[in-house]
């Protein structure tokens, strides 16, 4: 059986545990899985890496690897524009590795239209209180930042039937192995496995009319 | 999260190992999977008991439910037939219940027309010499009848495209587990937790505007 590689998008509301779950998945799973990373125009912050935490490109820079067709997907927060280089990802997918991207709502359903075999998987919180406490908990943003997430994640809500799985994210450790089931078990899916079939398809006609 | 029913159909080669996986199925995992009682015209044999390995029926009374589509598929095998009752099954779904049919491929398709979000594994050997060596080594069967069924197996491959997942039956309890996990992750599919997914979103609806 041999394993294909695959495309897997993690999103979901801000808040919501996606960049802990994906810090716990890489550490549970070494080697397992492989995490894109994005090209961005932002600044380098204190203790970033070029090509550790991102690929820190000019704006030209930038909108010439749109212009040549080299992101995946991109899409602008705050002025700073994000995107994922294709040429990486579609390397390791072919080298039949599991790639994660973590990135928005947006960007997630773009990768969808261009690969509809890409697995996209959506973190939610078991509530909506759930979502509030933790974007305050972390005491990170002032009261009116917080408010203006919470209606961006309404607004993201609506796209949440684009997605393939949803994540409750409740306990981390469980969401954690969630995510690694689910896509170890897509894995198995007939469409994944076309090689497969067509082996043992081959391989039964020797036993036909006799 | 409201838990939906499933249907659940395994089906694959004869000698493939799906009898088995579906024993050690049910132990491993007591209570939560339902196992489908087929209706049958065939003879009831020694230690049979009506309602548990079947559901015996005299030839008219299986073609009155036919005609009372109270059958959600059945086929004919040797001049006997068999079916899976429907009520009992869409009984249990609606409970919230995994039901599991292990029935044949073109039964397994009957299902999926008419229950588009059932969940098809096939079950399938290693490789065509493996499934011959397991009918061999069952020592029930004679040469003919063993050629016979490798014949009917490379028919039957045709139709692996139109189920979801594979289960390469090599060790058994992997195989078991890997059912288990299959039929575990496709709970969380959004396509299945559409209540969860309007919940969430009228819930976040109260932070829109503030």
């Amino acid at each position: 059986m041999t394993r294909k590689g695959m495309i897997i998008v993690l999103s979901g509301f801000s808040g919501a545990g996606k960049g802990t779950i994906m810090k716990n998945l890489l550490k549970a799973h070494p080697g397992q899985y492989h995490l894109s990373i994005s090209a961005t125009t932002r600044q380098k912050r204190q203790g970033e890496e070029d090509g550790r935490e991102y690929f820190f490109k000019t704006r030209e820079e930038f909108d010439q690897m749109i212009a040549d067709n080299q992101l995946l997907e991109y899409a602008t927060f705050n002025g700073n524009s994000y995107g994922t280089p294709r040429s990486y990802v579609e390397q390791l997918v072919n080298e039949g590795k599991d790639v994660i991207l973590e990135i928005e709502i947006q960007g997630a359903l773009q990768v969808k239209k261009l690969y509809p075999e890409a697995l996209l998987l959506f973190v939610m919180p078991p509530s909506a209180d759930a979502l509030k406490e933790r974007l305050v908990g972390r005491g990170t943003e002032t009261p009116d930042v917080i408010a203006q997430r919470l209606a961006i994640s309404s607004k993201e809500s609506q796209y949440m039937n684009g997605y393939d799985y949803l994540v409750i994210n409740d306990q981390i450790e469980n969401s954690v192995e969630q995510v690694h089931a689910i896509i170890s078990c897509e894995h198995f899916k007939t469409a994944r496995n076309e090689d497969t079939i067509d082996m043992i398809q081959k391989d039964l006609k020797k036993f036909e009319g006799r």
